[in-house]
């Protein structure tokens, strides 16, 4: 049984299924029902994604138990994430389907919990559900995915849906991608990383020729407090508004995530009637979808896409040029580590990194002349050979360090250490919204994958925000 | 299938067959199920109202969905009333219940729906099923409405509870009515025209002679603030609190839709244990009543007693003064509209509602001496035929005014305009608690009824609210 | 049909039954249905006991109505208790579950009601089932109750959860209990009293040797405001926090009512993979223990351990003294009430507790010499023999005095009056949180057990908050 926390954990494959599946039950084919349970978890407030998760459950025959909100429930007094999944699980839920504030909430439960998670938005990070019912929704408007212009208009820098319906959309061939926002609400740069469409960008909707026009809510809160901020949402706000006008004899459909806010209505009401307010079904749709995503897992069929885990490694180097005459003799171990190219002046946070104890043995070679860099650093650690964790450190700090293990004045080994796919219990993520932030007291493990290694870009397990190998901060 | 926003909306028979129906259910007599769904959209706090329309829905075998108050909800996010409604139709809802703040709302909700829709209550305004429960339990009591002597007790200005009831009893005969209320809670006179029965008026419960005592409750906010305020609710809420020895040797049943006020008991706990105290049976029929009327709407045995529509008409006048001998030539047109006997100094009322621009040819003649009135206005627009659009605003400032449309110095036609029964987005609606009022945004269009021609009275065809013709404003 | 208010409610024997019942049901081999109905009215929060006892009233086919806080309810428009229990009752309900913060509240729930209440919390009073479930867990891990080692740590002064589960313990025989509290949270003594096992008083738990842990959270409020308070909560937090190395080698189980707090947790995660940690089981017998409960419920298989009422009783004296000679005249009376036996100067209250209006005819004779004690207070009636309410009234502030009633100059009938083993409508409760304190206007009466006879105490029938004798307030 799987979880589905991000888009990615499912295939392209599954996609098209599950979309496949949704459209039958639209049309009223599908009518099985599973006496499970499902456990409706909103930790912050949503009319909309809630309550099509659990008419879809119901109309799967299932029982629904949980909370909206949490108003007077154990989370208020303070009671610990896991501990709430848990009980919920004892409660007999087969699947949870969870809202939480704090990013990498889903990814958390799915790790502690053996049912599968929906995740129904963690803070401002993910929400597959959203992106499956709009894929579904285009697919029932235009038969494919694939192929279509497509603009994403307004808040595209904090609007999860969004971020998600990209990384959704990467999965498709030959998209085109229309960014149309305001300077202050772009879309940050590493979701459109490895688009394999085409992306223009625009800040008016007029610039724009798509098959799609899908808006999204301009919130006051992303502007400066004050008068000037008043004026600056005010223009924006005018600037990205739908009317009838702007439609007329196009061939476009209009998506929306719901809801509008009706006092300062992003899609006037007058497009409703229109053939172009595709909102209308793509509201519709969300129950449908759902269903058929419960059944997929009540049924198993959905198997994540699981990031292989690549262990750590050693790249090993050909031992001969040890003991070489006429080396500095300061540096020179009988038994233990030598980490050699060492850039000049990062010996120091190598050191620190390993947490050396003011009574341990060690020798550090500062500037010297190097054959591979015109200065180096050098460390060594006399009768101690580095363990694995100790190793890894070193690779976060300083990739290009040359490691040699001396027994016995030879190199038994030498080489250099190639990170783990994903690093346990390390490095601290710094993202304060994340669940593995430390005042939360959610107590979620430190966990990163290695998105590159050259440069070393490392990215949360939990709340996939990325860190660069400058500003990783170790435990 | 049929809507239940007003009592006024469903016959006598329905009632009554509505009334019998419940009757049956409470002796065990019907089991029928329908695998529907109920939206349940309580925007305001109800418990009574609320769980017993549910559990009526569970009685049927129906699922529940929706909200009791906003807290956690897309409204909170400031979704318009009308996508929230198509959300939940989206859902599958067969039925919508709806309790909402603004008056009207039930209303605007049937007219954007296909689907019915039961008034839970509209701000102030209605509140019919309540009326349906309480003519239920004089049913249950005494076999018959018919010829009852009924007290209506208490708050009877804002009380929607005892609006709906009176305007139900008008459907029976024989009715005397006593209202019981202090000076400053009388009910508003509108609610009592054209009641067939005898009203009385009275300060206090002793000086009734009744079958039916029905109580209400008194809030503390209906008074002024301060020390005078509280002093003259705690007089007034002394003198509408019953308790048994009021009740001693008499045949009469109480009745109250209930919450009762603890701190301020309206009804001791001590006639619970009587024979008088109906209103514990009036709760618990609630169930029964709402489920008979929820079989009814699923079974489209409810037929809604549509106010018919009657266009704007056009009061042929013969034409025999015209070309008039010694005419006064300042308005003789030869091509065009001329409005006549319109009363002295009300011509530039029309010409402001014709909003006529500066550019435009008209003419304006002030104060001319007149064979109906003494001295009157006309009104002129030379090569220019009104609408009809633009005669119902002259209607609706003047309904006195004659019209005459010349062709080739001929009067073409010539006659008095009819407003139509249903006048649509040209008067605006001032009660600010009405779903159309402009501040709300709910997109609600205006429209009213013609209540009576003559003289003009306009009600809000959301909201009800009556306006005469002196304070009607327009788009 | 019986209530569950009070573990005291139920005898061994039957809580035995629900608990075997509970553990079949555990191992899935119970499946009946009762289309029944069940009102879980919960005035204050709670997420595991809400949940649990509505997913068992699910898992046995019945279905749920009620609300989980006040908010938006008729409860917070100032409704009575007793108003909203009965309107449960009329929307069908077989079963109320309530919580409410005043204490007693579900005793007069069961009181006014004619179908089972079960207690899910009545302020910090009682908790009956929380009590089964902890004694279910202990019977699943140890096969029985009997004979075991069990500390009760952290906050045993305010934890409902301990006292209702002393209570519960009382009832098997050879405990062994440690309480384990810092001097300012321990246990009142009138929880221990009567405990058939034996009791050891500890503060720390490196003090004890046990089978069982049963550890609470101890809340920030409990201390005083400010920086002191902060110091002590601090330093009495960290005493009772439970880490891995506690339990290292040891068979111990550990028992926790949950939630934890997690920004001061009470356990340390790292127990929970323990074998150790009892407490993951422990919340999920909740769903099946109440699973047990309810079908008992439903098959009125629960019969409530009445408490006995022995009405009140005259201690028949034999007549030998009167007319005394030499008796000093002041008392003399021919017909009428003679109250002999007062203790010197107790004789004021005794007239004031009969509330002995200015016109009435008495004599008073204060500190005359006695045999039985050295002086005392005498008071007569003439022609007025006291009511038995009267004679209780004297009973309850005098249990010491001789009661005469005289007729024609002769000992009618004399003796000491015995108070009835409940006493209705005469002592007041003074605990504010009680459900019959006056301004709480629940309009619950006011009565009392007579706990024990020599010295007097009595105890509120609905807190159950004891008074001595000094302390009685009449009303």
């Amino acid at each position: 049984m799987c979880s589905l926390v991000s888009i990615n954990d499912i295939s392209r494959a599954e996609i098209l299924s599950i979309i496949n599946d949704a459209l039958e039950r639209k049309k009223g084919k599908k009518t099985e029902q599973f006496p499970g349970v499902l456990a409706s978890l909103f930790y912050e407030s949503s009319t909309r994604t809630r309550e099509s998760t659990e008419c879809a459950a119901h109309r799967l025959g299932m029982h629904v138990i949980g909370f909206s909100g949490i108003e007077g429930t154990s989370v208020q007094k303070g009671e610990p994430l896991a501990d709430t999944l848990r009980m919920y699980r004892g409660f007999g839920a087969n699947i949870i389907a969870l809202r939480h504030p704090l990013e990498g909430a889903a990814r958390y439960a799915a790790d502690i919990l053996n049912i599968p998670v929906i995740n129904c938005g963690d803070g401002s990070n993910l929400h597959p559900t959203q992106t499956l019912l709009d894929l579904m929704t285009i697919t029932e408007k235009r038969g494919s995915v694939d192929g279509l212009r497509i603009a994403l208009v307004g808040d595209l820098k904090y609007g999860r849906t969004v971020h998600s319906l990209v990384a959704g959309l990467k999965m498709f061939s030959n998209i085109t991608l229309w960014l149309v926002a305001p300077d202050s609400l772009k879309m940050p740069a590493h979701f459109i990383e490895h688009f394999p469409g085409t992306i223009y960008h625009a800040h008016d909707i007029a610039e724009v020729d798509v098959d799609i026009l899908y808006m999204t809510r301009i919130q006051r809160e992303r502007f400066p407090q004050g008068p000037d901020g008043e004026l600056e949402f005010d223009k924006v706000s005018r600037i990205y508004q739908l009317t009838p006008s702007v439609l007329e004899g196009k061939n476009v459909g209009v998506m929306h995530p719901l809801p509008r806010y009706k006092h300062r209505i992003e899609i006037s009401l007058a497009v409703d009637s229109l053939h172009n307010a595709w909102y209308i079904d793509q509201a519709e749709n969300g129950v449908f979808l759902r269903e058929a995503l419960l059944s997929s897992m009540m049924l198993n069929k959905i198997s994540r896409r699981k990031k292989e885990f690549i262990p750590g490694a050693w790249k090993e180097l050909s031992v001969k040029n040890y003991p070489k005459e006429a080396q500095e003799t300061i540096y020179r171990i009988d038994n233990g580590t030598l980490i050699d190219h060492i850039h000049a002046g990062k010996g120091k946070e190598v050191l620190s990194v390993l947490q050396i104890d003011a009574a341990a043995k060690f020798v550090y070679a500062s500037n010297i002349s190097s054959k591979v860099y015109e200065r180096k650093d050098v460390v060594g650690f006399p009768d101690r050979e580095l363990t694995e964790m100790e190793l890894s450190k070193v690779a976060l700090v300083e990739p290009d360090a040359t490691i040699n293990i001396i027994r016995d004045k030879q190199v038994y080994k030498k080489g250099k250490v190639v990170l783990p796919s994903i690093i346990d219990g390390l490095v601290i993520c710094q993202n304060p919204r994340c669940i593995t932030y430390k005042t939360h007291n959610e107590f979620a493990p430190q966990k990163f994958h290695v998105v590159s290694h050259d440069p070393l870009l490392l990215a949360c397990y939990y709340c996939e925000v990325p860190v660069e190998r400058e500003k990783i901060k170790l435990e």
